[in-house]
């Protein structure tokens, strides 16, 4: 009880301090009136998206409550409205101030790099405390609340998945159909450049940065954070008489919350001209302090060191897939430098290189992903006792997220940067302003790699650790690829991500296609826009972009959370396991091919910007363009929204096991 | 041993009728002299490429054959030896006669349809009377030489793998290399239309129509043929006393081969200008009688028709298959034309839509295929005995390869008919000659788009079918992934067809890349030679095609053989369980994938080229070529390269079943 109420504390701090660097920021000048202005322009459509949102929500909520309520029980149905109210708090606190601090780190910008560094890491941090301190304090009372009911607390990841579901593939779709469409129509079409003000789906494009990269990432990691806890929780609840398996993780939690105040404080209180060296200084610190308290944690409670080895696993295989990350993507290796120099006989083998090279970058994080699975396993003892082993892999993606708050701090802190510098354009600030922003910027987009390869691999881990606990759940002692229906679960599962990739891109193209028309529209029908002496209709383009956002993500939202227990009733629990299994299996391998594919496109056209093939205007550099604009859906819409539909999937198998215990198989009885 | 000699016999009298169509063409006109020059040069290209073929191909062997020899026994790797000759022979055989009547098509083709269709088919049914003939005798005797040891014959099995991987895969490079070179910097560089005979890639690129349609797709069936019954007979061996689950799916085999003549001689004979009437008249005959042979034998060898009905469930699913392939990739339906429509709006949405398509399409066939193997396991009687079901998977295979002769001689119809009309243009004749064999092309190209579904399901299922076999082998009684090494296995094994299609595709670009410098070196270099007074140096293409193709196969190929045994024996027999398993499962959704996708963005192009959206020289056709161009390597290399990967991987496994099992695990082993 005593440990549960030290992790309350220690998440309550997080979110006090929160709460400080929130007003810390409010404080500062927010710039000129026109900057101001714009300013409202993005923060209010931001909140625009977050209030169509939350009415789909309710909705949504009240029939999946009532499901819970009728079929598991209205303990986990509570659970489930806490896990979906605290990720919502986090989204709306995390969006508000990131919307906020936009435009004062223009304005500290101006004069200089150090301020302007503080100002947006802090806003980033605001997002990140608030997902970490949210997570513990939100799973901890429940858990004190509801006495330790595990089968109830899976609700609670149920409703962090729900949200991220909205948050992440709503906000993906919403994102790229502002920038997709303001490129094509702006930057093609009218020949003006990125961030002007004439272009009417310049706010969207804005405001898509902070509802996809900040309100999505954080949803997306409250959920694995949530996800790899109960998985833990669950494991861990079975194992231990004393308590310890459920002790140890709330106890890392908590010290990964403190651990990361002192990270940000660090990180944001760092002088001199170089982000890219705070944010590193800031997340290493975090990490040395959690590592040697998991140490701590581990001698004391277990009294030994395997579930440190276990974590110490987890987090090397989650640094070593995000150095990997780097490599496919960044313009200085030689991925990247192929598809350039392949960007010089045109678009198709543009595109043919940058699909080689995600698909070969999928490679080095499988095996890494597998060596630190068989590590955590075999280090926590699963040689002797393999449900032992399984929960040392739930540790190891607990460890990988142990230290959430920083890491979506960091990755914040891009999105902040770049509204920054969009802002600064609009407003029609000096270019030093803008170059400053950028070199933010430019930071930003490396350490937001590394965060995806955590985002990714703990994901993985999350959902396989998930899977063992829906597998112990469902009372199933062996998951027998050579029973039939497990077989044809695998199979059937392997091909949902497939056809929810080809769901979400298909929903930016359409979007897309949209905004592209309204552009158009009111390129034509406004006179005075293109010459600047009228002003667009920026309003118009941000409703498309939520509408299109929202409709277009209930079908495969839908989808993700009824197919499960559809093929659990039908073919059984053995088949549902092989769903699950495939759909992990697959979902990360087009999670990795799409995000790297997209990051090697993108930084291939940046590395002809900065002069390689001809630089820009060369036939090269219009060919990057082209693998650009595909790869932007697989970055920022698809690729991210792998991450969300395995482990939604996954928790829905969990929370909904007694029903398939009880009433599966429905096609097996008949056929017996 | 009656039923053996019977079907021997069968598969003789099916070889005897492929000599004779040979002869017959042989007869046939081969057109003037201009003609005939043009013709030798794309039989001395092809068969130049065989000839560089065997060379790898019998180091290849003999590395194997010692291995087998060495670590398996001789008896399987006399097997081996003789599963690669087959397969070789067939090729050859089949090769040599579709090169002879390409040309005499083209002459045929001057005096209208009826004698151009004939001869055709006739050519086409060479290659697929020799693929099931070989089969059929190949297996028989040595299955008789060996006194039924099913160990030793799953190393004709692995010959038959290892030809199909030579062929297949190095077919599909060296094709499109020729094909992408040939029409970048002929079509679009310099501006001259298809198959001139100015554009020194010209031959190459119809020699790549034999090595990689012909040639390649021959073993390709030829493998999954042997695969299917290997699997079938392994099982059954096991299953049944008397030996009728060995003599059914003989007696099968038999059956169909005698079918497939039937349907020839039809499909050959029918008159009237319509070549879909013809070609499916012969179909439709073949598979009616074996489907009655089936029935019948299934009453007479185990007393019900349980084996009867295994077999329709394989065989309509295939069909299923093949008619979501037509739909998803067809102009006449709406996928095609929605990414039509995306021309419209540039090359970048043009990819995007083709990749939504694809992945969308692997929906119904996944779902499909998943119903035609539960439908066969349980009317095998799986219910009552798991073996039972899945031998009933493994006849599900059979049937739909017992009409491969005639299959396999449609696909090759189709390069046949391309290269009579690329002789038809290079030769100057007449607009009406290569209007009638435009006609014929075009009705090969519908037909082609079933048999690779039925190519995609028999694979599936074959490996399924031998993934039990291997388990069997192995002596696993589950292969459970709740054990961490099989999960560990399932991620690698997953991982695998996406790197080996990233290789496939670059190996393309890297081809395809030499071949455009050697073109416009000629163009250069050659005077006169875009005048069309000077001839260009055709030679030189074909070698840089062969060569590249050959080269750029040994890593991946070599990879295939390799990586199945490593994870076996470092991770243990249920790691590789796992692997395969991962490896069939996402084999199986990118080869839907790409091959559909291909498809569609080629057929995109054409509907476009038939006067929509602008029509050819529009804006949206330029978008659509570069859709076309990207779906080459992906419908013709890395797509069907997955076939031979899932098969070649599991066969493999297979044939060390013995070594896995006596040393498998060392890892393991480590670590307790």
């Amino acid at each position: 009880m005593n440990y549960f109420m030290y992790s309350i504390a220690a998440g309550m701090i997080g979110l006090i301090f929160a709460y400080f660097l929130a007003s810390g920021i409010t404080k500062e000048h927010p710039g000129n009136e026109r900057m101001r202005e714009i300013a409202s322009y993005i923060h209010e459509g931001a909140m625009a998206f977050l209030h169509r949102e939350y009415r789909y929500l309710v909705v949504f909520m009240a029939i999946v409550f009532s499901v819970l309520t009728i079929c598991i029980g209205w303990k986990t149905a509570i659970c489930f409205l806490g896990g979906a109210l605290c990720s919502v708090l986090a989204g709306y606190f995390g969006m508000r101030v990131a919307t906020k601090a936009n435009v004062r780190t223009t304005e500290a910008a101006r004069q200089g790099m150090s301020k302007a560094i503080k100002i947006a890491f802090s806003g980033g941090a605001v997002m990140g405390m608030s997902v970490a301190g949210l997570g513990v304090v939100g799973l901890g009372t429940l858990f004190i609340l509801f006495s330790q009911d595990i089968t109830a607390i899976t609700g609670f990841g149920l409703g962090a998945s729900s949200i991220a579901l909205f948050a992440r593939v709503g906000g993906g779709i919403y994102t790229k159909a502002a920038d997709v469409g303001a490129d094509l129509v702006g930057k093609i079409e009218a020949g003006i450049p990125e961030d002007d003000p004439r272009n009417p789906a310049v706010i969207a494009d804005n405001v898509g940065d902070n509802v996809g990269d900040v309100a999505g990432m954080g949803a997306d990691l409250f959920e694995s954070y949530v996800g790899a806890s109960i998985s833990a929780l669950t494991l861990g609840a079975i194992l231990y008489q004393h308590g310890e398996g459920i002790i140890f993780p709330f106890a890392l939690s908590a010290c990964g919350v403190l651990a990361c105040i002192i990270g940000v404080l660090i990180g944001r209180e760092s002088k001199g001209d170089n982000p890219q060296a705070a944010l590193n200084l800031g997340t290493y610190v975090a990490g040395g302090i959690t590592m040697v308290a998991a140490g701590f944690l581990s001698q004391m409670i277990f009294g030994d060191l395997n579930a440190f080895w276990a974590l110490t696993a987890g987090l090397v295989a989650g640094m070593a897939i995000g150095k990997v990350t780097e490599i496919y993507t960044s313009g200085d290796h030689s991925h990247v430098r192929k598809i350039a120099k392949s960007a010089e006989t045109g678009p198709a083998t543009t595109i043919i290189s940058g699909l080689a090279v995600g698909m070969y970058s999928t490679m080095w994080p499988m095996i890494f992903m597998v060596v630190g699975m068989l590590a955590s396993f075999y280090a926590m003892g699963g040689a002797q006792d393999a449900m032992l082993g399984l929960y040392g892999i739930a540790l190891a993606a607990v460890g990988m997220l142990s230290t959430t708050g920083i890491t979506v701090a960091v990755d914040a802190y891009g999105p902040i940067s770049d509204n920054a510098g969009g802002i600064a354009e609009m407003a029609g600030l000096p270019h030093s302003v803008r170059e400053v922003t950028d070199k933010l910027d430019a930071v930003g987009n490396t350490t937001a790699a590394i965060a995806k390869g955590f985002a990714i691999g703990s994901a993985a881990l999350t959902a396989l650790a998930l899977f063992a606990s829906y597998a112990q759940a469902v009372e199933l002692k062996t998951i027998n690829l050579l029973e039939p229906t497990t077989l044809a679960g695998l199979l059937l599962g392997a091909m949902i991500p497939f056809v929810f990739a080809a769901m979400t891109m298909e929903a930016v193209g359409a979007a897309a296609f949209e905004m592209i028309e309204e552009v158009r529209r009111q390129f034509r029908e406004i006179p005075g826009l293109l010459e600047g002496t009228a002003k667009a209709d920026y309003k118009k383009c941000v409703d498309i972009s939520t509408g299109a956002a929202l409709n277009k993500m209930l079908v495969p939202g839908g989808l993700a959370v009824v197919l499960p227990v559809l093929v659990g009733l039908l073919l059984g629990a053995g088949a549902l396991a092989g769903f699950i299994a495939g759909a992990v299996v697959t979902g990360v391998l087009v999670a990795i091919f799409m995000a790297n594919a997209g990051g090697a496109w993108d930084n291939a056209k940046k590395y002809i910007e900065g002069g390689a093939h001809g630089g820009k205007g060369s036939s090269a550099h219009m060919a990057a363009v082209v693998g650009d604009t595909v790869g932007d859906p697989f970055k920022d819409t698809s690729g991210p929204a792998m991450n969300i539909l395995i482990k939604l999937m996954t928790i829905v198998a969990l929370v909904f096991a007694p029903v398939i215990l009880s009433y599966g198989g429905l096609f097996l009885k008949l056929i017996k």
